[in-house]
């Protein structure tokens, strides 16, 4: 494994991304970043990290939003403010050494700028919804409704800020069916890829 | 390895996906199907082997073209006359047991029917200039245009066949950058997952 390894995972919802990120930052010995994101960015903006939480992955963009949330407007949308903020606290992350980040279009972001193994997780709707329904208990009547809303918020926060495509191949040195490998099978693979890259 | 192992290979033009399948399979001591399913198509459309080969990645539809090619209009066009014959030979060679198949919608055609193990090749700019260059004898000032032209033919191809869009994560097992891990190293990681498959 290179001194810095720096692995970005963008994942579907319920595909387990996120579990697959933790799994593999502990196989490896390295940082999982994800809170510390939301913390290092609610320093940086002064939101409330449950705030940022709750709107990190909008791209509304209003101006009356903005107003109404925060009684002014200096000319940056709410959601704006809040991917800077990430910006500048996943680049100091990457600054600090190796880690694995999920989501917030960190890929994006560090291109060009630290060499990242870039990873996107995705499974089959079976999958997906029966990790909705039990490790976050959503409704199995609602399931396929929220997968469905979550991956559109997904796709056009992404595309918004990076103008690329979500989940298009081409963007990430390797994408993975999670559903097929198993949350640990990803794991394993990952971490051999990891060692390789 | 499972006893039928059937791998597709979907590939960005240059990214080396044909090489790798090819390697691959010899790695794994199964056949590489490539002039194969040409060659049957042939037989089973009457087209001779050449012209299929140089027609197959092409979506026209035109019933003027067809008409001035066969000399007759059955209502089905040429393409998609050839896109029949290499469905059923892709079929049947999947019928036969353990086999590596570059393009041609494979993942597609086997969706449901054979459990396939869906891959997508592709790689940077610079990459597949250079083996655009060396490997296919491209002329070094058209190799942009040609990548382009020929990747924009295989996205439509695929995409007025299946209804799904090339290159999308979501249809592979496995997406790799061979720019990234090499020619040999993607053997290599598609060696031990087929093997894991």
């Amino acid at each position: 494994m290179k001194e810095k390894t720096i692995i970005t995972i963008s994942r579907e919802y319920g595909s387990g991304g996120r579990r697959i990120g933790e799994k593999l930052a502990l196989a490896l010995g390295i940082p999982y970043c994800d809170k510390a994101i939301i913390d290092m960015a609610a320093q940086k903006s002064g939101f409330d990290p449950e705030f940022i939480a709750s709107q990190e992955q909008k791209v509304t963009g209003s101006l009356l939003f903005t107003l109404a949330t925060t009684g002014y407007y200096t000319g940056e949308s709410l959601h704006d403010q809040i991917f800077r903020a990430e910006c500048h606290a996943i680049l100091e992350m990457a600054v600090q050494g190796s880690c694995v980040m999920v989501g917030r279009c960190a890929d994006y972001i560090l291109k060009g700028k630290f060499d990242c193994f870039n990873v996107f997780i995705h499974a089959d709707e079976e999958f997906c919804r029966a990790r909705a329904i039990t490790e976050y208990g959503v409704k199995p009547a609602e399931a396929a409704k929220v997968i469905e809303k979550i991956n559109r918020q997904r796709a056009r926060h992404y595309q918004y800020y990076s103008q690329q495509v979500w989940g298009a191949a081409k963007n990430y040195h390797m994408t993975l069916d999670s559903g097929r490998f198993g949350i640990d099978g990803s794991v394993e693979i990952l971490k051999s890829m990891a060692e390789l890259f």
